[in-house]
């Protein structure tokens, strides 16, 4: 940590500065300049963290040197950490093709659109039961009776599924039920929720929060991580911008960011970022090619008819030319040799 | 709701979509120009709210016309609600105060802060036991603790108490100590979190989003008031934006934009919208002059040693000061009679 | 400026940014930490300025710490800067109304609305008559035509007139019928028209960028500056964010922000800010109340015909009872003794 | 456009909407819902693009239903607009590759950079004499004999060049040696500029402005194109956000937005969009794959010693080996078979 002091700031003004910090058992270095004095700050900053030297009225500005999450940063942990869900592996060249619809609706739903997607190469199934809605008068989700369905068309056709918790209340019903949890945009700072999934077993798909920075939302991977779950797959799903052509703004330089500063697998959600479905293929695309582990694609056999998201959801042909698209390009990149479509 | 096609699209394409608006009940209008058709719809547009009509290639767009919340509306509702906790008036001219340090850190604090803000005018405490904090490895609150000093605090000075509740699997704890619930920005679209306190007979005090639009913000009102809870209390507190001088940017105009919208009382909070305490008093007065119900500030005796948001927190005096100010401009532009300060 | 080292550095990689900067003829300042190394640059930082050391593998970041800007920052000259426009002051307590309508229409226009704008205490008078509009089938401004109708009507009524210069081309033109530059939002940093307008001896109002920090805002302003035209007034007018329900986000902690870091006179534009005529009033109060230097308002007696801009236009009665608050609340705050409205 | 009246709207208030909108000579259709009314507009609505029916009292909002560009549009010229400079071809599928050093610094630079993106399969020349910078004290470019030496680079290893124009003062002498002119982000609404652009027979590379809406940028380009100039390459350089990591977004979404959108081409340029060298190639890959019709790409044989943007500049080795990488991915999806690498 670098504190640096305001051209005004006094002799006594500085001592004061370092003193505080000695007396919290760090060491100070000072450094005094032609026109303003800034004072390193050397040991374990933790101890300071909460400490508001920011608010002296000698302080100019406090520069965070070293990152603040540990567990989620490749400086600690310099390997590619791969994700296994029973079998299927994400990250180290294993692409995770996560695709389903965007709430479970029915029955003949997902046996169809499950059926559709494993032939064309998915090898996770994705649905909501739960579903977050801006506004209390839309649909909610099924409920459990959803993750009976989802469950079931997994099962059906050898799928692990994901699917969304939106509470702590609700978080052991989905556990029943659920292969990987996903944690959605809206909740990337709830720290209750955050903490829960932390202490289970099941690996997490975690959305950046649609206004999170990347180190805020490698924080709150390192939620998940710091009480003992290191199963967490980053989803890069858009942030809010003012652009208003397309849903979210598709933050794709995320990728070989988060590559560079953690070890955490990644995938991308085009379906969520354009919010159109002929956005959606381009997209998927230029995810993998940046470096991505996967991607997640809302899938509908029926768009048209369906109860959530139907304008960003791809037809089931779509998805099988995509695919093969897919396919072709991870392997000139040299990655993906896991996928498999049925010829 | 408008449906705009595009102008390559066809009679065919025109006739499917005036029959599926009108299998739904809805009546239609459709209004052909020389370059483009479009189509509206009347009626309850719930009926269609999930029906992905912009998935089809004939659309070019969707055009809401109709708010998509009810209760929280001023068309719905033209007089200013007025929430009243324990006597104490919020909206229609009275001003709340609403002051206190960032987190509940020990018995002392509490009293020397609570005593100082009640001098100087305040007529509500606040403090957090339960913090949402961006680092696991930040402090996290005193929990049940806090609670129990925050409402000694409060008997102790005669305030009404406003804390956060983050989780739904703490609400009841919280709603033990409280007299006002506080839902933070990032929990703003925890709807489960919504829906529990809409249905408890507290009222609440809703920040804002850090990247929530004033139309989703107040949905999240929505969710709130149509589980029962009528008493909600609307607190701009910044949002997300590109500048990096403050903490986040104080969106003030939100104030007039509610009160043209929604008959729900608005305070802002400048401590959390600057991030900085030399900021706070002018912002404060800002939003008392652009028709705000009161404000929110963090007040701390020793902000050097605060726990948290020291560098945002007013001293007492300060504080005081800054009552001084609001009182006459408040009277100035008619409102705020209300307060009380201690000669 | 501060270097922060990679935590893999070696220290090779140390010793050779050392030796590079002291090639350069700075002193250096290592600081070797648990975890990381920095390194403190001492002197002249302007010779490093487009020494690319971030580009370095060793380097992990680069801090500034000493401003960028000198001429327009508060350090170099600790007094408030004071415009004087023909006797009129800006700054220091003296407040500027500039009003006027958005375009130049016609000379029965200027006259009516010079004359509503003066008697209720306007001592500014602004209007376009070269417009950047961001359709070129919009309405362009009348050009040379419109400058004699703006200069008739501010010497008719004993203004000062503002008005705004979009190219190089043009400016010397402009020169000659105006008494203050404004440089609009879209050519914040055009910086040949910024460096002209350093060399004309009027007076400059810079509006900000609408994606401008506050420190790029204030180093257009050293452009101006740094070419001998000290006579610049900063003018916040909304900035862009995702909020849709306002044509801008009007920041107004940029005020006491631009206070503390620099000595120039800002004002502020509710009108653009907004985009809205209703939330105007309370946002010029607001602007007031947060220290700025003054307002520019736009006016317009019949806003249903106005050429452009008339959904933000005031009509001079409203203009006239927002003035008398002003003027009210100015005196609450010791500000605005040089107002004077016709009783 | 469609008026949206407010709820309370009277029938008189909607009379004078529908008389006004038919006085200037259009027709409207009026279709009264249960909660609210709307007016459609049919006709040219230039008419009305200057009145300002959104500040009448009675009205809650305008919605523009056609497109504001007309010959950027796709609507009027469905084919993809190949745009030729000197033979060399941009867009149906012909990938450029414009490459070279963010400024041009001296002969020898030109000379060994030039040499190495040429054999690495550029097609165009592409560094600054004219520099746009945040900071009036840093380097601002060689002039006009900078000109000089990026035309005999040019000539010398026979690729086209492009350079960024800033001002009209300086078009004509850039136009005395550039093949291909460029705006910048910061001058993507100097309207004056784009005028004269637009009077030039040379192709103009136009850069999205850094906070431009997708809508707004295509209206720039129409600003070239209405005066005569129907040769514009769009260029997607990244947008202003909150996010840090990154200078800037890379906003992918536009490449199939605007190809939705426009007939014009579309380029990518990844070294502004991310600002740091190690995630450019994915990005420029990405961009490609995603549709675009080419990339531009700072190249510095010695970063360490460019005079401006080196973090963000290849070296000649990591440009050739993406560029292999380009042609292996491009030939995938079937464009860019005029790329010529020497072996």
């Amino acid at each position: 940590m670098i504190i640096v002091l305001k051209p005004t700031a006094t002799k006594e003004e500085m001592n004061h500065i370092v003193d505080m910090i000695q007396k919290a058992g760090l060491k100070t270095n000072v450094s005094i300049g032609d026109h303003q004095t800034i004072v390193g700050v050397i040991g374990d900053k933790t101890k300071l963290s909460d400490m508001p030297i920011a608010s002296l009225a000698s302080v100019e500005s406090i520069v965070q040197v070293s990152k603040p999450y540990k567990i989620a940063s490749r400086d600690f942990h310099p390997d590619d950490t791969i994700v296994d869900v029973k079998g299927r592996k994400i990250g180290g060249g294993n692409l995770a093709i996560v695709a389903g619809p965007c709430s479970v609706e029915s029955e003949a739903q997902m046996m169809t659109i499950t059926k559709a997607v494993k032939e064309s190469g998915a090898n996770f199934l994705r649905a909501g039961a739960f579903k977050p809605r801006t506004s209390p008068y839309a649909f909610q989700g099924m409920g459990e009776e959803g993750l009976k369905l989802l469950k079931k068309a997994g099962r059906e056709f050898d799928l692990p599924v994901v699917t969304e918790v939106m509470d702590t209340a609700t978080i052991d019903l989905i556990c029943e039920y659920a292969d990987v949890l996903q944690i959605g945009t809206r909740n990337a700072q709830n720290f209750a929720l955050l903490k829960e999934a932390g202490k289970r077993n099941l690996p997490v798909v975690l959305k950046r929060g649609m206004s999170q920075t990347i180190e805020e939302w490698l924080m709150s991977a390192e939620y998940i991580m710091s009480e003992g779950n290191k199963n967490v797959i980053l989803c890069e799903r858009g942030i809010r911008t003012f652009e208003t052509a397309t849903r979210n703004t598709f933050d794709i330089i995320a990728v070989p960011v988060i590559k560079e500063k953690s070890h955490l697998p990644i995938i991308v959600d085009p379906s969520h970022a354009a919010g159109k479905w002929q956005y959606v293929v381009p997209m998927a695309l230029a995810g993998i090619v940046a470096g991505a582990d996967g991607i997640m694609i809302e899938v509908h056999h029926e768009p048209e008819k369906a109860i959530s998201d139907g304008a960003q959801s791809l037809k089931p042909k779509k998805f099988t030319e995509m695919m093969k698209e897919i396919v072709k390009i991870a392997s000139v990149i040299g990655v993906g040799e896991n996928l498999k479509i049925a010829a």
